[in-house]
């Protein structure tokens, strides 16, 4: 792997190099192999592999464009040295940063991510959303990049099916409530009970911040309020944990979200 | 704070030292704010503290009987330098291991966990029976040890109320086969749709392993497959999300675990 190529990929762990590349990692064996078979949507520019991935994965990466990907093969030693995961195992992708989409409610529900700041629990989120049919998923100025390598890893794929639509949240939906009827609920701790909701067949849910839950100039603008009942004595839910089993109510509820 | 403090407490993040000296780390001021409320069922030896700290609790430290447990001011800094926290918030307490306690059943459920690996999981996982009111967890012995400090932080205080009890975790499924009619339920990726699962009044959960699933010798011992329904194409959920959507489920079934 030459040089250049490391110098590259280290600065991708930056938010800062990230945008002006306009380029993002997507790293590890499995997460590589299900990104080759989504180059219709995802443009790949690189890929570096073990000679480990290439006896596992041969026919995939034979039928890339090589007139449009760099395939290179290389040791598992310099991938560890350049990824993000400690155990870079056997293979690390360079791919460019899809461009920034617009809001589609044609699938029925959105999330929306109300200063998510932990990059793991981002990609738990996202491969909560994959697993409920979520597709996109909106998110504060102040969530972390979508495109950080930790919020990739932890998404284990999901990245690949559900979309992100960065905005102001609150501009966004003070507009949401003058121009449409779409309901917009949210977990708080004083709402109605998450068991007895009644969903409306199309909406957003609004998933607060680790410590401070939902942006106190966001909740004005909820149209419900909802609480996962509690039978012991947590103080609170993990955020991850919350969006999940507010998802799989919302499920069961709508039967297909 | 003396040099042979700092030296066990470092000794304590390896749980070498933790089964040695039958001692544990609780960090972070809201947690040891806590536990100093749980001194009936915890026998706390020593706890350091800032300032602020001092500040916010010092009604809580007056009211500690200082011929049993050791009250010593320090400084950030020092605190920082030996504990498990990247920013240790104020206080850190050194507390004796409570005696492996026997499995207790009057609750209704309990989960087992066979195999977790991930410190944050445990923790979390802890803090998800806690809000559904769960008091026990069994553990499988390859499971992460209950008082290693990372699994005691991401458990947000709720280890003072729910209560470990590791075991070989198939004799112990064997035994209960053999001796009781008590169901075990286990989520599988091929079980009986959770949105419809009748959960009998009492029981156990199984919760498997982040890769591997539930181990392939306590499988046969399930008398109940379950699975998460899913709408959408992400391959499985991490352990903790599958936890606490079911749960959710069996909350909901019982009003009241």
């Amino acid at each position: 792997m030459h040089k250049n190529w490391q110098k590259l990929i280290k600065s991708l762990h930056q938010k800062k190099y990230r945008q002006e590349e306009q380029l993002f990692l997507v790293e590890g064996a499995k997460s590589v192999a299900e990104l080759l078979q989504y180059t219709q949507q995802f443009e790949v520019k690189a890929v570096f592999y073990t000679p480990e991935f290439y006896e596992s994965y041969q026919t995939l990466l034979a039928a890339q464009d090589q007139t449009k990907v760099i395939l290179q093969q290389t040791t598992a030693t310099l991938l560890e040295a350049s990824g993000t995961l400690q155990s870079n195992d056997g293979a690390l992708a360079i791919v460019k940063i899809p461009n920034n989409l617009v809001a589609n409610f044609a699938n029925g529900y959105v999330l929306a991510l109300s200063d998510i700041r932990d990059p793991g629990n981002l990609g738990t989120i996202i491969r909560i959303a994959d697993w409920y049919g979520i597709s996109q998923l909106l998110c504060s100025a102040t969530t972390v990049d979508w495109y950080n390598p930790k919020v990739i890893i932890a998404s284990m794929g999901s990245f690949l099916r559900v979309k992100p639509y960065y905005c102001d949240l609150v501009t966004y939906l003070q507009e949401i409530r003058q121009q449409t009827n779409l309901p917009i609920y949210g977990t708080t701790l004083e709402g109605e009970n998450l068991h007895q909701t009644q969903f409306e067949s199309q909406g957003i849910v609004v998933i607060g911040n680790e410590s401070n839950g939902i942006a106190v100039d966001i909740l004005p603008l909820l149209t419900h309020q909802i609480t996962i009942p509690r039978f012991g004595k947590a103080e609170s839910l993990n955020a991850g944990i919350a969006t999940g089993i507010v998802c799989d109510n919302l499920a069961r509820a709508l039967k297909n979200i």
